[in-house]
């Protein structure tokens, strides 16, 4: 294994520490219990989003912390849960009195946490809605998930419900329109590469020299199977069928697409796929209006990416344009 | 080779196509010949900084293209440099009367097209000075180099720069800036792997288990030497020492800090490696006025970072600060 680290044990903390060192205008690090929080915090009337995860996704979910997304993340060891005192911590930090959305990504382990951490500040009178992501729809269930994984289409759900928290939203409509966002958004993705977790020392799964996991989850978890790698064209053609057919998207559709990186696949090759995937969108008469590409839900070093299209409307739109400013979106 | 890609000859254009298409509020892309210019080009009265050189080194430069920073880029292909006539024709594009200033990073192939494009628009009449970046403390010549090598600290020129020409300062002025923030600036980085640049197919260098290339290129080529890799805190020592002696910083200077990752170093460890410089500056008596952490500077799907340090003074703080708006630079 070979990373820029000094002990595997010590990676998040120092990682937590740079990271607040260099955006302090935008964020709070705090490392016992870790948690990043907007340096603004508590926006009074507003309610306040907090997301989190296991690390190694960056700069899911630290980066989107700022004005018009989150309120605060908590960021877990590599691929594993943040704990429910993480997430009571961060919420009482950012809780402006108008309640606490928490956003997780559909994992046994996140949920499970999340929902312990809503009892505690229900029981401590906060207010908490949750929403659920599932965009994958490589697969039904996983091993880390009951039903469809949460993966890229997370940062179009904190985008568009942050800016309308930061619009003055309520708890109950913040709730719905991430609940409408997820519902409108599918995902999938494709590894050329494996990751390697700290604690784990080696790669999570090995792939042949012309082999791909199409339909990977983030943390290298099995996709729908392995083939041989394609040229982007129809890789881009695969992964755009599955979408469209699983969230009813066609002719006529407006879409937001995000092409995400896996954390180690250079950037010329994902505008490539955006490329792809819009020559194939022409054709199907679907009208991308809006375009993100780079590595925004990463699986540490993986090579691959994964596609996302969001059914717009101009609700959507006007949310999505909303200005930004967090360490990873920015406008 | 796993790469997302159709055909090799046609990464560059495809990968064009979809910037374009993705920042077409910020970008004009031409394909033939390939240049991407501000998409307000050109403006009136304003010196026109001009950069580019061989792909997969994204965002650098083409995401650098916008108001603050550069007027335009030339894109060559992958780890070659760019022909005259795109320079000409990006310098063409964006000319508006102030002349235009070449930024151009030092390496053989670079320097000779952007002499000889330089002397054909003298011939048109169109006033041209040049800056040659040379940040990389790592070795004194090269393979591809006659003298010190450009590389990360090449967007820290272009950036302090470009703000100086969106204020107004003539050809002149930028061009002294330029060689001022070139001499205050010093890089050096380390591969823990190899690219593959995809005309070759292959690797473009072998490192064992463990090994690491101290003080590689930004094109895989050798550096000082190859060494086991070390704890994260020794390696920032080793690439902090080099550019602390060469540039002669210590103590009571203020510096910006970049750490750039190589393309495929996860973000953790690109912030875990600004902890571990901040921590030695601080026993140096250095003080980090400014930092920026990312993948900025890279070689395609490398692993690795770079460090850089440019000394700072009020002017320099004050340019750096100043807004930018491009695709990969903004604030």
């Amino acid at each position: 294994m070979k990373k820029l680290i000094n002990a595997v044990d010590d990676i998040l903390a120092e990682s937590l520490a740079g990271f607040g060192a260099v955006h302090g205008d935008l964020v709070a690090v705090t490392l016992d219990p870790k948690l990043v929080a907007r340096a603004d915090a508590p926006v009074a009337g507003q309610v306040a989003l907090v997301s989190g995860g296991g690390s190694g996704h960056e700069p899911l979910h630290a980066g989107f912390v700022g004005a018009g997304m989150l309120a605060a993340a908590c960021p877990g060891e590599v691929f594993t849960s943040p704990t429910p005192d993480q997430m009571v911590a961060a919420a009482q930090a950012v809780d402006g009195g108008a309640g606490i959305l928490f956003i997780v990504k559909n994992y046994a382990g996140d949920v499970m946490n999340f929902e312990m951490a809503a009892e505690l500040l229900a029981d401590m009178g906060i207010a908490v809605a949750t929403v659920l992501t599932d965009d994958d729809v490589a697969v039904e269930a996983s091993t880390h998930s009951q039903g469809r994984r949460g993966v890229a289409g997370t940062l179009v759900v904190e985008k568009i419900v942050g800016a309308a928290a930061q619009a003055g939203a309520d708890l109950a409509a913040c709730a719905a329109l991430g609940g409408r966002v997820n519902a409108a958004t599918g995902s999938m993705g494709l590894a050329l590469t494996s990751c390697i977790v700290p604690a784990a020392g080696s790669a999570t799964f090995v792939l042949g020299e012309d082999e791909i996991e199409l339909g990977v989850g983030i943390h290298g978890e099995p996709g729908r199977e392995r083939q041989a790698l394609q040229p982007a064209d129809a890789l881009a053609e695969t992964l755009l069928a599955a979408i469209c057919t699983a969230k009813a998207i066609g002719r006529g559709d407006e879409v937001l697409l995000l092409v995400n990186g896996m954390g180690g696949t250079p950037l010329m090759e994902l505008y490539l796929m955006q490329h792809a995937v819009s020559k194939l969108c022409a054709g199907r008469g679907i009208a991308i209006a809006r375009s993100l590409v780079g590595n925004y839900c990463t699986s540490l070093e993986m090579q691959g990416c994964s596609i996302t299209l969001t059914k717009l409307d101009a609700e959507l739109i006007r949310l999505w344009d909303a200005p930004v400013h967090t360490a990873a979106l920015r406008w």
